[in-house]
């Protein structure tokens, strides 16, 4: 298995709904077939109606939780990038589950959910090399 | 917002265990403190404490559900690595809750979960343009 992921599909429960919120950011899509396509770097976020990806997946939807089990994570370039990105979110009906502050690893960073509940950390970390493209790279760590 | 991610983080309850199959499915990370960091792409794949991921977020949590409303997506270059990486994955500990099948995009795919639960569908989809680097292009749909 190669190491890398090629699509992020977020259940959601309002398709319309769900494709404004991220239009309202300033993403652009297509929808095909009751689905909703964003191009985000070399892989796909797609929107998809929860009941049919849960299915699709063989899986049993509880409904949504409090908290899904996973984060997607949006870095940005500047620190007062971090306050714009929340408040534009903000605007379009996200909810600031965690306001910004300063992160223990130097930089800055807050949370907001989209309308489905999925979360979002919208980061400022000057130890992650983020490339004009986007693209980011994992720095090489003290690690094992 | 631009229009892209930077990091998919998935909360684990046990991250040895955790890192350990992904590193049996051929994937090499970085462990720092109490986090393992995979290169994936232009992005990150990021294991951290479940519980810790949620307390960071601003968000309770139920616990793991049968679905968490999101499925990651790895795309595959031949109809035969569909079956390969699926029976990678069990063997790694995983469990196939949709064994693969023809699509009805004319591909090929199956799910599994991970240790944690976290879905994955593995696909060839001759629909969507993979590049040797791996990125994949959304193709242009007649879509709205």
């Amino acid at each position: 298995m190669e190491q890398r992921i090629s699509l992020v599909t977020l259940g959601v429960t309002d398709l319309s709904r769900a494709r404004r919120f991220y239009e309202e950011l300033g993403w652009r899509g297509q929808e095909f077939e009751e689905t909703v396509f964003f191009q985000a770097g070399g892989i796909a976020v797609v929107l998809w109606s929860r009941e049919t990806l849960a299915a699709d997946c063989g899986l049993n939807d509880r409904g949504a939780p409090g908290f899904a089990g996973v984060a997607l994570a949006h870095n940005v370039r500047h620190r007062a990038e971090v306050d714009e990105v929340l408040a534009s979110a903000e605007r379009a009906g996200a909810t600031v589950t965690r306001p910004a502050r300063a992160t223990p690893y130097g930089g800055y960073a807050g949370v907001f959910t989209d309308p489905d509940g999925h979360a979002w950390e919208v980061a400022h970390n000057p130890g992650f090399a983020l490339a004009p493209d986007g693209s980011i790279t994992v720095p090489t760590f003290d690690a094992s």
